[in-house]
């Protein structure tokens, strides 16, 4: 293995999935639902492979999609772009994270990042030769340490990282912390990746675009995807908006990552995004329900909870339950209680840090829900 | 854009499908099939939609097509290996070229690929920070020049990257050189990269895979992908095969490149890979009819016509035609002639080794080829 990848190991998800099916174990862990995703969705993919959109898409996206991605932008955030020019279709958003990196960041440029993190930003930073700088953000709100983040830029940084709603936390950046960020981008001349992937998934209050913000669009790449809005994980359609700069880094990467996206998959996404509002209030309405039966289950069973506002992950705080780390945690709760959640401890660079901590999703059926808080509250 | 992209342009391929486009002319250029792939491959996907196979599939490939892969790798090559160790399914080949790359090669690190190349190569070489050594492939036959390639290797080389049967130029690595590179490896402790996605498309003699001679395997990566074969290029599904030690690299760039590739297209590849000999007879025997109304008609037309046993593709020389070089006769032919074809010069280190050369495309119907070529026979 090349050395920019020795020190990752197979992904915690595709681990913790692979003892989920081993143990019998019920899967909280990695985010996919075990339900499908809607029939009107479906049926335009298979209208798709049906009428023959089976060959090469255009590099970039095929055009209805660019529209589409560019429309549900314009109604989300209120920002025109090109969707010729500013938007780009990847395979799922970790491409276009991927696409982001390569295509962005030169060898030496520093990157300052919020851990706890998505693994692909540390494993893609470090495929473009990055330095990473990452801000922890700490239980019980896991807000932003304004003035650490404040002291980390440098001459050197390139890019500051953010997700909103934010994976593994269920945090949300609030406006006083997105202006802060914003401000900190446009007096030292730093770029902004922000991934937005949960941005349906938000509970407490609305989701806030960062390229939305005075004067940030400019610098400033937006990441997405279908997968988590649509219930359909497993299409892998993604993409990244950005000014026509920024967006020619991001394709030249993605052109030779995989140079082009499922054709038939692009069709139905496209369909996808013109759902009504109507769609995402229902899913909306469908996950509060299922949080509220993981939150109370978790808290009968004796976690400590921290609050979630958006995504469909909640993280808590095991130390009630006298174990050595997350990682001893999770085994004795796969073998033992028969659920499958995630050690949080990889999305540091410390993992020290991560613990007390463990991740549960609650993008499964009410009745899984129920089953799994029933083991925990059993035998926990 | 990030140095390590800043020479590259916009692929020739989007070039000339966008240039296509705009001029309503035929597109011999990009290979992609103006027919549909074959039916019960379309209905296993729409089977897979329906079935809700719609969420994240396993990392490295859904189980039943790594064993699909591997069966066929068995029928093909004699080699036994193992579906769920040594084989990764990728978002295209194109994936699986990316990640071999950033999996397995260091800065700094010699690869020997040869010119004329398919562009991703050198792109995706360069996000590994690779040194590129490129061995020219002459006209007429584009044999391999043994002693120059023997003189290449040095301390430093990593890897020999080979393609056959052979894009843009339609040869086929013959035994006797296969047997040199392979001599070449073992001497040299060098790994083999063998891109082999026209592998079911060989016209005069049978494929050989580099990694079914003696001794090869252990250090060789064997790339292919399921478009060309089954004439569906927007499914996007590829995959790398290697021993475990060299699979780790590639799987541990493809997690973070994508992490998965679309379950529903998965399931229905695994079918598809599944089809009886007859299939690729039946395939065959239509590109030949293909293949000859190209040639025909481009030796009539006054192109001086290099043999091409192998891919959908054939490559000219257009000097008859006395333009100065292949981009200024690619221009012609769009807006004059009304055909689209890839001018070459791109697909090498020192584009002036392709200047001569055009390369088309027989993946069209027969009534396309046919009004393709009358236009070239009328107007050139
Ligand atoms: C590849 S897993 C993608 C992210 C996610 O779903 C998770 O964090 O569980
Ligand atoms: C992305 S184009 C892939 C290769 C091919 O089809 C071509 O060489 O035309």
């Amino acid at each position: 293995v090349a050395k920019r990848l020795e020190k990752f190991k197979t992904t915690i998800f595709t681990q913790m999935s692979t003892l989920a099916i081993k143990h019998g174990a019920i899967n909280l862990g990695q985010g996919f639902p075990n339900f499908d995703g809607p029939e009107f969705v479906k049926e335009a993919a298979i209208q798709a492979v049906k009428e023959g959109k089976n060959q090469y898409a255009r590099g970039f996206g095929v055009p209805d999609l660019n529209s589409s991605i560019a429309a549900r932008f314009k109604k989300d955030t209120g920002l025109d772009v090109d969707p010729e020019k500013e938007v780009t279709v990847t395979s799922g958003c970790t491409e276009a994270i991927a696409a982001t990196m390569l295509g962005l960041i030169n060898p030496g440029d520093e990157v300052i990042l919020f851990a706890p993190f998505y693994d692909s930003y540390e494993a893609t930073l470090s495929m473009a030769g990055a330095k990473i700088k990452a801000i922890t953000l700490r239980p019980p709100d896991f807000s932003v340490p304004l003035n650490e983040l404040k002291s980390a830029v440098t001459k050197d940084t390139r890019a500051i990282l953010i997700n909103t709603p934010h994976n593994p936390t269920g945090k949300m950046f609030s406006r006083e912390e997105l202006e802060f960020i914003a401000t900190l981008c446009k007096e030292n001349d730093v770029l902004a990746f922000t991934d937005e992937v949960y941005d349906k998934l938000a509970f407490e209050a609305d989701h806030i675009s960062l390229a939305s913000l005075p004067g940030m669009y400019e610098r400033t790449v937006t990441l997405n995807s279908l997968g988590k809005t649509f219930s359909l994980t497993g299409w892998k359609i993604g993409w990244a908006i950005a000014p026509p700069h920024l967006t020619w880094g991001v394709r030249q990467a993605h052109a030779f990552l995989t140079f082009a996206t499922s054709t038939p998959m692009q069709w139905a996404a496209s369909v996808a995004l013109q759902a009504p509002e109507s769609y995402y209030e229902e899913l909306k309405r469908d996950y509060k329900v299922k949080k509220a039966i993981l939150v109370d289950g978790l808290k009968a069973a004796g976690f400590i909870v921290y609050p979630s506002s958006g995504t469909y992950f909640v993280m808590v705080d095991h130390t009630p339950f006298g174990f050595e780390n997350d990682i001893a945690f999770c085994e004795y709760l796969i073998k033992e209680v028969g659920v499958v959640a995630i050690p949080p401890s990889v999305f540091y660079l410390n993992p020290e840090e991560g613990k007390n901590l463990v991740r549960f999703t609650f993008c499964k059926d009410e009745g899984t829900l129920r089953a799994a808080v029933d083991r925990m509250k059993e035998k926990l």
